[in-house]
């Protein structure tokens, strides 16, 4: 039986020209993320294999500006929609651009340019690293730079992420008034 | 051999959780939305089954704020950064929003809020409709109003559209300096 369902993942591949993507009624595969003590690494083609949840501009104080891009894994919106909540094992990951802009036909344009930082987060509903200072509050919770783009660089979640969340956490800490896809396809 | 091949198919469907995609490596599959004279529909569930090319958010002349989110069919990007070019077949769905904005931790943050149009694009690299006025410059061109979604409105793309590609002329009418995942994964 396994040896058919690989033949079939393999067919699968041929004929959709893509990865496979797991069934994703049991919510997300981000815990093939962390290892057994609650390390998280960044997910590989995130641009590629992702949905998009939304985009952010932020007027950074006192000056400057960023471009906030937020996907998911595969299914987090129908999951959302469905039961007003994101599935255990849900990724969440925020790009954070720097901008661009320039005169368009309809007005000043802005855009995103070179990548500053990811954020990742992982829905954790079953608190499975308490003693892990990375995980709390219904998330995993880590921080990748663009100069080492694979190196988790946060220590405490609760000095180098939460605080940002603080207007959104009564939506489980995620900023849902800009991500449409949570409410329509 | 075409019942195994469908077989495969709703195989894949029970597997991943997802529609199956078509094969990319001939380019996109555009031309499923075209009628035989040229007349474009919009694609359903973009939001969950497209990506992402890049957002851009436009100050408005005389004054409003909008946020224009492109979205690509699926292989989209991959052939892109392989070929230099958009597939014959690629779909781009732009669809337009209002904006709201508010106070966040780092500054005054801006979010997607009413879908107002969303315009439509597909590659047609052969020429396919030389007498349909919504056809030409390598595309076919398409709108859609928030107040009726479905049904496309544009009359003449050189009137309807056009204009606002100018600036991106150079690059097949596209503002690829916007999308990332064109340059990488």
């Amino acid at each position: 039986m396994t040896s058919r369902i690989a033949l079939l993942l393999v067919a699968s591949v041929f004929l959709t020209g893509q990865q496979p993507v797991r069934p994703q009624s049991a919510g997300g595969n981000g815990f093939d993320l962390v290892d057994k003590t609650g390390n998280i690494r960044k997910p590989a083609d995130v641009r590629d294999l992702y949905q998009l949840l939304g985009t952010y501009t932020v007027e950074l104080i006192p000056k400057g500006e960023e471009m906030h891009v937020t996907y998911a894994s595969p299914g987090a919106a129908q999951y959302f929609r469905k039961n007003g909540k994101f599935a255990d094992g849900t990724v969440l990951v925020k790009e954070v651009f720097a901008t661009d802009h320039g005169p368009m036909t309809t007005g000043d344009a802005h855009w995103a340019s070179d990548t500053k930082v990811w954020f990742v987060m992982i829905k954790d509903a079953k608190n499975r690293f308490p003693n892990n200072p990375l995980w709390g509050d219904g998330w995993g919770w880590a921080l990748f730079k663009a100069d080492a783009p694979d190196k988790q660089v946060a220590t405490d979640y609760k000095k180098d992420c939460l605080s940002c969340h603080i207007p959104a956490q009564s939506n489980d800490w995620i900023y849902v008034q800009g991500y449409p896809v949570l409410k329509s396809k």
